[in-house]
């Protein structure tokens, strides 16, 4: 960090963002550190539309380049998930510099592929958590507060609360996880208490996502399982006959990797931090 | 085969069929095959409901190892796809017996997964293609007809028309195909023309699929890929501002696999038969 503050390069792999969505997060942070302790920029390419995307491919691999890149920030913050982090992880992850890898990421949902392959690549502070995009949520301040909190002080509080400072954590969203299993993206997890979230997805695609998680090799030599929250999940037709909490068990025993309760993090404004590794000592 | 006649078995790994689904199948190879060239068996556990499911993974478990490994049946046909077959794979495959080897198994869709393991585990006669339950879509004794046509007589008018003689094919639901990468169930496709097909998913996640199949090393290998039709696609929202073949192409020229153009494969009664490695010499 520069001083004291704390300088925040915001960019948008995936999905997009409204410029309110931006200024109400730089009054959040304004008020939070009026002292100034944090500084907030949006990369213009948050702002871009392509499709699905904010900006394409090309667009958004050189903003995130450019922000991971440059000395002058000490954290990139994903500015919400959506859908695009996979179409310009292999690109980008080659052409990060020592300057990147000294930085904080933080984000969730879609921004997971990243983090995953960040991880495999060796980066140190890697971090699963709130988004500016959080703040559209009803009550999403709170969220963006905890984030905030966590990439200006590392606040314990903000983290989540069955992290062991003796364990190594990972937090993903199910989907995000299982779209990475077997690719150059995945990151070694052995060892490693996985958290794991969901959000709008069918039961029993929830469930072969289990069977697919819990089939790899490499997961298999977690040190086990906790389950986040399993939001707006669509009626199933017929009915799955099982909650959330029954799939991660019956695959957990199937499987043999421990089931070790849930977890506070999901796609919702109580979405707590998990940093990617051991917790980080402020 | 025993004599002049097909013994076909027919079980349900993943979602149930109607007992009437069966009558009008048997009606319909009776038609066919007047002289009782085909003896078809409906194994009750078709008929079963546990949630989701036709039985409880064990019934299902049970049911297929009777009909595989039972010498008085030629060939195993699932009887329809919906979602399952992965709950039973890993429990089921180490106990085939040589009889199970010496079948012939054709099915597509959520049996997939299971045409996948048995390809890895040696099998010689896998094809994808329809099934029983197909028969409850509008015009669908013509898919029933054709599938009959190749348990009978290893039609070649059943195939799909772009196989070639020299070289090796296997068929997937795009969905299947990516929840078995990086499991123990994933067969070496090195060399094979990769038929590919989706129904009933968003662009964005059938993109995603694409991403994790085409980032996957082992299928980096095949020969190339052919797109099925992707039907019953869902609205993006926004417009993904790509289709099922740009989206392929896409992928296809980021990992180094040849696009090979369009297949005859889909979810629908058009859907042709696609035998796993080389065409069968009948």
């Amino acid at each position: 960090m520069a001083g004291q503050q704390t300088r925040i390069g915001v960019v948008a792999p995936g999905s997009r963002i409204d410029a309110g969505v931006a200024d109400r997060v730089v009054e959040i942070a304004a008020n939070l550190y009026p002292d100034g302790a944090v500084a907030l920029t949006f990369h213009p390419q948050c702002f871009l539309s392509a499709g699905h995307f904010a900006g394409e491919d090309a667009a958004r691999a050189a903003a995130f380049l450019e922000i991971a890149n440059d000395e002058g920030f000490d954290a990139l913050w994903f500015a919400r998930g959506g859908y695009g982090a996979c179409r310009i992880a292999e690109a980008v992850i080659p052409r990060l510099t020592d300057a990147a890898k000294n930085k904080l990421y933080l984000g969730y949902s879609d921004a997971g592929t990243l983090l995953a392959g960040l991880y495999k690549a060796g980066f140190a502070a890697l971090a699963h958590g709130p988004m500016p995009g959080d703040i559209v949520r009803n009550g999403g301040a709170a969220a963006v507060e905890r984030a905030l909190a966590y990439l200006v002080e590392r606040a314990p509080q903000t983290l989540e609360a069955g992290l062991s400072p003796d364990g190594k954590a990972a937090a993903f969203n199910i989907t995000i996880l299982s779209q990475l299993l077997g690719t150059p993206l995945q990151p070694d997890l052995s060892d490693h208490v996985l958290l794991l979230e969901e959000v709008a997805d069918y039961m029993y695609r929830i469930d072969r996502f289990l069977f697919h998680i819990t089939s790899n090799p490499g997961i298999r030599k977690a040190a086990g399982i906790r389950l986040g929250r399993c939001s707006d999940i669509p009626p199933n037709d017929p009915d799955f006959g099982q909650d959330e909490e029954q799939v991660v068990k019956h695959w957990c025993a199937v499987s043999g990797i421990p089931y070790l309760g849930r977890a506070d993090i999901g796609h919702d404004i109580d979405n707590k931090v998990v940093p990617f590794g051991r917790i980080p000592t402020a």
